[in-house]
């Protein structure tokens, strides 16, 4: 029997209404010949509400606990799912991530994945029962509740696709699918047929929030095909794939804009081995995350180390590096806090001349001033004035037609 | 270590201040020298409201998803005191039914313990640690998650003061402990310092309802120390222990009423082998619990067959009565709907003549008509009208000295 995971978020799962509705979505599948594996999260605001009682008893709780707490979010949208199809006629059967004994490393509140045992649930969806997990959660060696953080049900949903070889893995969610920006800044942005995970990895990494990144990560790792989906219609959405064929000359597939940057740069740094090691290992102690660090000589003895963090970071960052400096010799310290960061994204990168110029030119043209440029092998990205980024991302996107549908695209 | 099991009923825990002032408690009893294990109901009315949610959904949910659900309401009680207790400078660990392989039948929404793992609990209160237990549920062999059904939360701790050879069994609830009646209905009740297993079974089973007769029957099996108190204030409760011996020369340690009751009785059954085992055994597929079962002969032929049922079963029993008279040749059925049954308990009464007597002359003075009479060896219980049950209620109260402590009773 061919498998299908269907991954359903909070908002999808609101409320009874919104349930029902979805399970409407299961039943159809089922209908279609499919055995069905369903992956809830909690729903609505039902994490949020957890969180805030744990955090009227104590505000720093132990991770542990939080886990054991947070984690009944899902249990409880797993068995209203199970009772809805079950009221509907169909037979199904819930599971926490403890049941079918998906086994993580013991982070609390970040735990990643290392086992899943598909026997449970292959056994019950041969006897005709329609499966229900509880997404974002495990269970650590000793039983201990661990849940996988941020993005964690889109993970379980894809993790169970590998390991039950589904054929594919549908996320459900409140949009239509992967857009080439995001629509509320850039409105005329087209939703994508196809991305492939390299270019989903970086949109992810770059703020694109309809996936996250350990889940297309993993989509990746085990070639799972992931379609993401909205559970409002019967649009189809967009599919993440290891397939770049449909997209062969377009160059590039979409772009972000990160606001809420801040830069920090280091100027004269002594220039010997190992003082960037030393700043960097510093800020990670301070668990500031850290993007885009550009090291430019400016002379045999001295350089200059600059880098982007989220705002958010900026106190801890600036403190790190006040601790920092005196031990790498540094000269001056600059900080921007109004910076934003707009990125093109394309695997055709690879192979194609001229994204870079075209990018700078459209910039140049909608007199937006280039701070600082950062490339991989599929992106390009150009830190900017934050109150030019909303402007720099409509420049860019016209320039490589991200108003058109990939086919519809002047080619590289 | 000496170990306490403290359990803390959902009025205990409903907000945060509430976990607070028992998590006080808790760490009071731990610097006294004693490890420490919790069992925590659902906070508040969290089951209530998750049994809507459920019934939104599906006016029958199956009962496996129900427990699934449901046993999310103790789960977030147990890591919440966890936090609670952390934030106050002591370590601790919560733990599910699961956790702690507290393994019970299969009988979803009123499984029976079958064991406990006590190993994990040991090990945690030896490296220091407040163990905090959820009470209600367990797993069955398949790993799904079972509850306990009424009582279940006194259950698990008496289950768990068992397994653990702990000290006592505290029970936390919002009265000062055991009285020798409701003391709603008759004011002058008075707490009790002790009672005996045997006489808490039958107050239990006659509706007084501070502790389950389940629990209590643990606590006979497993001969635990049962401290039921008050989790408002300091005072010292109700002990329900083995012992009798304080309670030597009261006869009578506590008096009961059941209002909402209802009385059939089938006139003229054929007075041969095995017709009452067909009533009642009809009567049980109607899932109708049957109480005060009276027999008389009234010829060679014929016997007149009576019982009592709680109001709430009177059309279920009404229509299993009409569907089985024919077979047992009943020559008429009366019902009473406007009966309330007075009962007086003691074990005292197995050494003591003379209880009945003054029963009954108490109810007769206070012109107390006594539809029927039952009598187990420690109890003693008359049906009355309806209207009247408050009457005697404090009639027989007085007549027994309950409005007295237990040493100022005049002896029987």
């Amino acid at each position: 029997m061919a498998i299908i995971v269907q991954k359903f978020g909070g908002t999808s799962l609101a409320n009874a209404q919104k349930i029902r509705s979805a399970a409407k979505r299961v039943i159809k599948t089922v209908e279609n010949g499919y055995g069905v594996v369903v992956v809830a999260s909690a729903r609505g605001k039902q994490t949020d509400r957890l969180i805030a009682d744990a955090l009227e008893l104590n505000p720093n709780p132990p991770k542990r606990e939080m886990d054991q707490l947070i984690s009944t979010g899902e249990q409880q949208s797993v068995s209203l799912f199970a009772m809805a199809l079950d009221a509907m006629g169909y037979d199904a059967i819930s599971f926490t991530g403890g049941q079918i004994r998906m086994i993580t490393d013991g982070a609390f509140t970040r735990a990643q994945i290392k086992s899943i045992d598909a026997k449970r649930i292959h056994s019950q969806l041969e006897s005709g029962k329609i499966v229900i997990v509880a997404g974002f959660q495990g269970i650590d060696e000793q039983e201990n509740i661990t849940t996988l953080g941020r993005g964690g049900s889109d993970t379980t949903a894809v993790a169970l696709a590998a390991a039950l070889e589904a054929e594919q893995c549908e996320i459900y969610t409140d949009v239509d699918g992967i857009y080439t920006t995001d629509p509320r800044i850039f409105e005329d942005a087209v939703k994508m047929d196809q991305i492939c995970y390299d270019e989903m990895l970086e949109m992810a990494s770059l703020g694109a929030s309809v996936m996250h990144i350990r889940a297309v990560g993993f989509g990746k790792r085990y070639n799972v095909k992931i379609h993401v989906r909205n559970s409002a219609n019967e649009n189809v959405g967009t599919i993440i794939t290891s397939e770049e064929s449909e997209m062969e000359g377009v160059v590039v597939t979409g772009a972000t804009v990160q606001k809420d940057m801040a830069k920090i740069g280091l100027v004269g740094v002594d220039n010997v081995p190992g003082n960037a090691a030393k700043v960097f290992a510093h800020l990670a102690k301070a668990k500031v995350v850290v993007n885009d660090i550009i090291q430019t000589e400016i002379s045999d003895e001295k350089a200059n180390l600059s880098f982007m963090i989220g705002i958010s970071d900026l106190d801890a960052a600036k403190q790190a590096v006040d601790e920092i400096r005196g031990e790498v010799n540094c000269e001056g310290v600059f900080i921007r806090d109004d910076i934003a960061e707009v990125s093109v994204v394309g695997v055709g990168m690879r192979t194609h001349y001229g994204v870079a110029e075209k990018m700078f030119g459209a910039l140049a043209q909608a007199r937006v001033n280039i701070d600082s440029i950062t490339t991989s092998e599929i992106r390009i990205s150009c830190a900017v004035d934050e109150d030019q980024a909303t402007d720099a991302l409509k420049a860019v996107c016209l320039a490589f037609d991200l108003d058109k549908p990939a086919q519809e695209r002047t080619k590289g």
